[in-house]
């Protein structure tokens, strides 16, 4: 398996399956002189975290990351960062059923037909547990551009299957299990997901994702573009299927004179293109939106074959996520921080904003 | 401006102006011993051509591509291939407004944010004409893919604004000039296209790729993905705004159970997955599907500032598509096979289909 | 700093300081269904350890390695493998000194001009302790190589100072504390390094590294040659200052007839060439060559300045290599087993052997 | 074939055999706003020319330089340059031997068995003739670095097989056909090539590249050291089999306290380091060293096979260098150009020197 790296300039690498020994990454590229401890990582960790609501797993994992080299004396020197979070909550289990049994709609299938072989305790490396270093890196990320460029990066859940949100009260993002925006909404949405836990069944969902502060000018016209990398970071979290920017597909049936985003001395009319112009940030916010599909890990049996072609009846037990979207929203924020954070080395140095790290010491 | 390269051991790097002296690119990682001729690649750009219908710019290039380097006796040797096409119709026109003024949704205003500097003449390196080597680099890509692996990659446009194809007839596709796979469409769209361009104004499209043959294991796990370099790749399709895999948003309100897509020993019963699970082909066809923007250049005035950041009130006059959908069909097909070739070289190797290209010679 | 990784499709990303918590490092694109334990990479880590005898530095690391993922039932899944050494050795010591004087032939200076923040720690980054990661995920190169490929990769120390071998018996390299093939020259080594470390002084090395079996067709022609990013992985090596392929400078007063290696049925006659022709393998052994200069940590003191620009007087205390040159012979083997691997997977695919790793299992 | 791409963010890609159509490259990645004209790259191109002397090969080549993209109104745009060379002096002769059999030394063998099919037509890829690319673009990067940084790098030749240049006059490097800096040794120089010419052989070569003005901080350390991606540019230089960088293969035999540059508040005292330190500038001229082996055709005939694997006596005829080395400054002095022009906007961006290129419009 190659590709495991995201980020031509600051450049994340993760490793780890889900039930294996600890789940790490190496963040390269990241400039000095940014104060980081493990706290700042920890905050979205934990906002990631299973087991936190009645909605989620019940798998419990402390998701503690050590910070294992790159920063001295509380500040990031320039060097690779290693990252490492130790997997605690591995139930000793019977796994002979699934190792025998692709399960439908899951990696099982794709990963022995590529490998040969497959680490199938709890779904390997397909795990979504490999998110949580995309969140650990992403954090860093998130907190450079904070400090240095004041960019804020915020996701927030719009749709859990037929449940929509209808305000966007950034206050109320956390006030709820869903990460939504609408207070009015959160008592429906946890009906749903009583009833469907009930079902046995799963859900989809939608998250968006906004980034404000976002100067002009980052990005990278044809192949780069800042909405392609966009695509490619949001597209890679587990179970998306769908990625908007802006408009989005709602572009389909707008007109010319609908979808241009106006100027005026005073800024910009409006912001159908969400912030990307020619692949380039024209410095309104970054407005991305993604759909996650319902979890396959069912209770209620499927059909598929077993690794002889056999056919067998699947039925996943085991501790899951209903709705893996409920989850997401620190995970697509931590991409787009990446992805901004990528764009704005290459396009300032790796050194980030130089004036900062510029040393004050004697020429020679 | 870095990033006009895509794919890792199927590399194509792209260069050029809409008005420039040319446009060309290098396919560098083509497996050798594949036929291939100017004629395999016209194909292909006379699809894409603009000037063939009343229905997009009148602009007329001949888009003849050469070979410059790569081929010898009609065979590819393994080395880069050198593609130019020259650009032929550069109308001698007043830039004087066009230099001095943003277009309103137009790359004018973020490129030179970025650059300081833009080659104002039909949008230099933003214009679409860029994709004309996509398209070259492409065919190259889909003939092998055919030839070798009996991949088939094909397109159509599923949706003109408000009008939808009901009806998928692959046969009707390239029988009228929209790519549309239903026949009983064709006059409400071109009614539809004859109605806007008497308004002056544009409007957005929908296009589908489906690639079927595809072996599985092609793709790789966490970042680059299949999928997710899916939608790198056709995000970075000029005037795109949205991606789907599969059931792409139609996700959000399906259930695991419908989502799910079953098997037995006899295959696949449905396909909402879009071909790919775990970022890793699953042997089904790959279904992706996109949204474009209308143009944003329309003879209907709309505000923007200049340069200067004064008020200035824009109308584009020269030749425009006003459905800039219409003509990418090819383009998408062209990323989808630029993506199959790359996954494909990244798990046989650089040599392709390594039994065909291994030399029959003596070993000493 | 971003480049803390090498190879294109067997990528290998380290981290870590002298005296960090750890060192560690991704292994990304290993083949599936390798057998692969901690002890496959012990035994070169021991190798290179210090303390093994009075002529390396007296600094004490069990450096013992970790495997953290990648690896399921003893056999490599294809996922990364991340690796872990804990730094064990750190005495406490007062670093007022060094971290307010740039030592002379150090990397602080050059750090501190590039990111103004350094960890003096014995040298952080730049120390040779990082290396110990390039053994470990070179061990895995090497027993791929080694057991798919039946290529065997050996270094030696050719040159310690002004004592040269003149007899290469491979027998005798891991019979003495030099790396030496030639045991006539052992005591003069030996007497000559006593000398040194009486005087306090350092002396410069020569280590050659041979691959045999490497099959004809790897590497790349133009900028990718085999012997181009053999360079470039020796030449990354701590304290090397050059770097040789096959006749290396010697070809500069060699003639055509000299140099060039005939060729009859049976084979080449000669390897001027060193198993390199055009950038890519020869099927002849791979012969490479690289000097390191003399350790630069001396008790003797040197002229040099603080970090505001006064002149003081530069002693080195602690525990240092007085020859860096005679702990390398592992660490060139490594770089030099990674270059051929990736060039392996990059000719053959990312799945090494394919014929090994396809799954023998049902295809839908 | 893959590998035809030197460089990270300022990359330069190139394409074209021998004897094909035309020679071409794209630089992606020059910063916005250089001055830039066809004759900036010509004087290179003429430099490196062929038949400018009885000294090197008669191949008569024009080596015109056309800018096909990336250039507007005189100035670089940001965007790819896309640059080509048309081949004029194709002579049509019998290519029915050469393509039976593999001269020795070249990459006939190794290209048959990596591709199982070559381009025999003047060695087709692997001909020098791909240099004249690196050198156009080798131009374009040290119009920048000179400019901008004030940084000059200047090659020339030291040894020409037994005759070695004494004295380094900078001012002599382009009076005579050899790039000697010693005009006292150009009669023996001359007298030697003659001789040579007559006896029908060839002999090696050194070339020493200078970069002066190169400010500390380019670089970056571990794996993409300054040192270690200059071994890679300059071993990728056809025939070159050995790189040093300083002191090189000398630092051997020295000791610490010889091969230390000692610091005082007026600068280094020395500079065995050749300029790097911990792969990081120094702020010292960068000395790089390199070894060219003798061209391997030879009228003198030499024993190969053919590709029936039969012996064969293999004479080349044809118009080829008797000493490679001669016309190698140019392409040694644009290797280094790009390697230093690619980690200088690593480290400030790719828009290089920002102050100049940021915009002086109006911020919305």
């Amino acid at each position: 398996m190659s590709g495991n790296s995201f980020g031509k300039l600051f450049t994340v690498t993760t490793f780890g399956e889900s039930h294996g020994a600890a789940l790490g990454c190496i963040i390269d590229g990241c400039p000095p002189g940014l104060e980081l401890s493990e706290a700042d990582m920890q905050a979205d960790l934990d906002r990631r975290k299973p087991g936190t609501s009645r909605h989620t797993t019940q798998r419990r994992e402390a998701d503690e990351v050590r910070i294992l080299s790159g920063v001295f004396k509380g500040k990031t020197t320039g060097t690779p960062i290693g990252l490492m979070i130790e997997n605690t909550d591995q139930r000793s289990r019977d796994y002979s059923k699934i190792s025998e049994q692709f399960r439908p709609a899951h990696a099982d299938y794709t990963y022995m037909h590529k490998y040969g072989i497959r680490d199938y305790r709890g779904g390997g490396r397909s795990s979504a547990r490999e998110t949580a270093m995309r969140v650990a890196a992403g954090a860093v990320a998130r907190k450079f551009l904070q400090e240095r460029l004041g960019i804020r990066i915020r996701g927030y859940l719009s749709e859990l299957g037929p449940v929509r949100a209808e305000k966007l009260d950034w206050d109320q993002v956390h006030q709820n299990p869903f990460f939504c925006p609408d207070a009015d909404k959160v008592p429906e949405m946890e009906a749903y997901m009583d009833a469907l836990r009930k079902e046995g069944d799963s859900i989809g969902a939608r998250i968006n994702v906004v980034a404000e502060g976002v100067p002009p000018g980052l990005g990278e016209p044809v192949f780069d573009r800042l909405d392609a990398d966009l695509a490619h970071a949001l597209m890679s979290i587990n179970a998306v299927k769908g990625v908007e920017i802006g408009a989005g597909f709602g572009c389909i049936t707008q007109k010319g004179t609908e979808h241009r985003d106006e100027m005026t001395p005073e800024g910009f009319l409006s912001n159908e293109a969400g912030g990307v112009l020619g692949g380039i940030s024209s410095g309104q916010p970054i407005l991305a939106s993604i759909a996650l599909k319902p979890t396959s890990s069912l209770r209620l049996p499927g059909r598929s074959i077993d690794v002889n072609g056999n056919p067998v009846e699947v039925i996943t037990t085991g501790r899951h996520d209903p709705c893996v979207g409920i989850r997401a929203t620190p995970i697509a924020e931590a991409m787009m921080a990446i992805v901004l954070m990528d764009h704005y080395l290459r396009h300032r140095g790796q050194n980030g904003d130089v004036s900062v790290s510029t040393p004050v010491i004697v020429q020679l």
